[in-house]
C-alpha cells in the first residue's frame, strides 16, 4: 500500500491512497483526515486503507491522475525526525570536514542526531538558503515511520513498529557544520528543512526490496541531470533500521509517527566523478570531495549554488520510482 | 488567559480555559479541539478562548474545579522542542561536567540545541528511567510557545511570535551528556522528556511579570521538599526570548506551535546548599555541585534517585503558582 498527504491549504495535507504503480490517487480522508491521523489508530486504519488502494489498483474506482507536484512531505510536519548513521563509510569520508574529535569510529552503536521535525519540505519544494555561500549538499536517504516504541525497546519491537518506507534529502550546509559541532550542542543551523519524496511505501508492498530491515533498491542521485551516483541503500548497511530504532529508545518513549533516517547512503568504492553509467557514485557531494582531495590533493566538485537542480529517487529492477522523485532546485530566499 | 490540554485518552488532550486564578476550567473544545489547533488558527481562536476566559472569571460560566491531575502537558507532543542557553552562567558552572571543548564562552550569539519533542510529560507523571545510575537531574526553565516565525526572522517579528508562556523541567541524564557531546551529534540520549506545568499563558495575562522578552518571577525549586533555589528568571537572562527565537530562525522557518525553552536558570551568586530561606540556590543540581568542588573539593551533593520528588513552580508577589506545579518522582521503568 501506498500513501501520500496532499496540498489542501492546511500544515499537515490531505491523505490520499495511491495505486501500486503510483499512477492514480483517491482521497481517503473518509477514513483518517492525515498520514498523523492514520497511525495514530493505524490498526483500526490500515484494513480500510489497504481496501481503498485494492479498489483503486482493481478499477472499482477510477481515481484521479497522480502528479508529484500535488504533494507536501508524507508528514509535513512530524512530532519527530532522527537521523542515525547506519553506513560507517559516509562517516569516514566525510568525519573530517564535520569537523568532529579524532576518536576512533563507532562500529558498536549507531550515532544518531535529533532533527528538525516542525516543517519537513515537500518533494517539489526549492531548497531555500538565505546564503548562496554556505556550501549546500544533498544527502540521499532511505527513512521509515514508526508506531509507537517503548523505551528500552528490543530489536524485534523496533523492527515490528515500522509502518512505513520512503526516501528523503537530508540538506546540509556544510560551512555551518563545524560552528555546530563544535558548539559542542549538535547539529542545528547546519540542518534546515530535510526534504521527502512523494510516496510511502508500507514493508510489504515492497516485497523483496525490504528485507532484514533494509530496503534494498539503488538510490539514484542527480545534479543538474549528471548522475552523481546510485549506491545501493541495502549495501554496507551497517547498522540496519532496527539497530538504529532501539538505539534512538535507550533512554526515551518513541512516539508514533516518529520518522527515522538511516543516514546518508553510502557504498564502499574508490571511484571518483564523473561515475560511469554503471558506477555506485555518492549519495551527497561532501563524499566525492573528500575522495577528491585524497586523489588529486583538491576537491573538484563544486557544493551546490542557487539554481541548481537535485533529483534523487529509488529505483527498482525496471527502473520505476518507487516513492516518486524528489525533484528539487536551490533557490534563495 | 490561561490554558491547559487535559487527559481524555488521545496523545493531544483536550483543550481548556483556566479561570485567571487557576481554580476553575472550562472545556474548549467548541472552539478548537486541542492546543496545537488552536494556535494553527490563533487569531480565529484566541478572541473565542478570551471570551470563554471572561465569562469563566465573571461565573457566568460555573466550570469545574482545576486539578493539575488532569493535565497533561499543553502541548503532550509538540512539533519542535528548541532549548536555549539563556544564562551564562548555568554554561560557567557546568560547561566542564559536559565534557566540552575549552573554548571561549558564546557571549554574542546563543547555543541551542533540537530537543526531542515527542512524549513531552505531564506536569505529575513520573520521571521514567531505565536506570538509578544515570546521575538524573532537573533543570527548572521557563519556555515559551510560539507562533510561525520565517527564516531571517527580526527580533521584533521574533517577540510578536510570543503566543504563550509556562515553565518546563528539562530532565538531564548527567552521566550521558559526555557520550552524547564527545560523539559530536549533540545531546540524545542525555535528554529524556520534558516535562511541562500544566498551564500556559498568554504574555499579557502576566502583566508586568513579562516584559523586555523575559519572565521576571522566580522559580522555587524543591527536592524532597527542602528548597534547592529560587532564581528570578528575569535576573541575569543574558540572551532573552526574542534572541533566542532570532538565533533558532537563522536557517530555517519556525513551524507554529514550536517551543522555546531559555535554558537552566542561574543567577549568579557564590551561595552553596543548603541555602536560607532568602537565598537563590540552583535551579538544577549540577550547578551546585560544580560550586561545591570549587569550594570544598568534591561534590555532596548527590543526583536524583528512584523515589526521589521534584518540585518547581513560579510564584507571583503573594507566593501563587503562577503556571501550576511541576511535580514529580523519579521512577525506575
Amino acid at each position: 500500500m501506498k500513501l501520500a498527504s496532499l496540498r489542501n491549504g492546511r500544515p499537515d495535507g490531505q491523505l490520499a491512497v495511491l495505486s501500486s504503480d503510483s499512477s492514480r490517487y483517491v482521497s481517503a480522508t473518509r477514513i483518517a483526515p492525515t498520514l498523523q491521523a492514520a497511525l495514530d489508530d493505524w490498526d483500526a486504519h490500515k484494513p480500510a486503507l489497504a481496501n481503498l488502494a485494492a479498489q483503486l489498483d482493481a478499477g472499482a474506482i477510477a481515481g484521479q491522475s497522480f502528479d508529484p507536484e500535488l504533494a507536501l512531505a508524507p508528514l509535513p510536519r512530524a512530532y519527530q525526525w532522527i537521523d542515525g548513521a547506519g553506513y560507517l563509510s559516509h562517516l569516514e569520508r566525510v568525519r573530517t570536514l564535520k569537523g568532529s574529535k579524532d576518536k576512533e569510529l563507532q562500529s558498536t552503536r549507531p550515532l544518531l542526531y535529533q532533527g528538525g521535525s516542525d516543517s519537513l519540505s515537500a518533494p517539489t519544494d526549492p531548497i531555500r538558503v538565505t546564503d548562496p555561500d554556505l556550501a549546500i549538499d544533498f544527502e540521499a536517504e532511505v527513512a521509515v515511520i514508526i508506531g509507537r516504541v517503548p523505551m528500552g525497546a528490543t530489536r524485534e519491537q523496533a523492527s515490528a513498529a515500522i509502518r512505513l518506507v520512503t526516501i528523503c534529502n537530508d540538506v546540509s550546509l556544510r560551512r555551518l557544520v563545524v560552528d555546530d559541532l563544535q558548539n559542542g550542542f549538535g547539529f542545528f543551523h547546519a540542518k534546515p528543512s530535510t526534504s521527502f519524496a512523494p510516496i510511502v511505501a508500507t514493508p510489504e508492498s515492497l516485497d523483496t526490496a525490504w528485507r532484514d530491515d533494509r530496503l534494498h533498491l539503488p538510490l539514484r542521485v542527480e545534479v543538474n541531470g549528471t548522475l552523481y551516483g546510485q549506491p545501493n541503500a541495502g549495501t554496507d548497511m551497517h547498522f540496519d533500521f532496527a539497530d538504529l530504532i532501539v538505539e534512538a529508545a535507550r533512554t526515551r518513549n518513541l512516539g508514533c509517527g516518529t520518522i527515522i533516517g538511516g543516514g546518508t547512503i553510502s557504498n564502499q568504492h574508490d571511484e571518483s566523478l564523473p561515475i560511469k553509467a554503471d558506477g555506485i557514485g555518492f549519495a551527497c557531494i561532501a563524499e566525492a570531495r573528500t575522495v577528491e582531495k585524497l586523489k588529486y590533493g583538491r576537491a573538484r566538485t563544486p557544493f551546490l549554488k542557487p539554481g541548481d537542480a537535485v533529483r534523487i529517487r529509488a529505483v527498482d529492477a525496471l527502473g520505476r520510482s518507487v516513492f516518486g522523485d524528489i525533484d528539487q532546485k536551490v533557490a534563495l530566499v
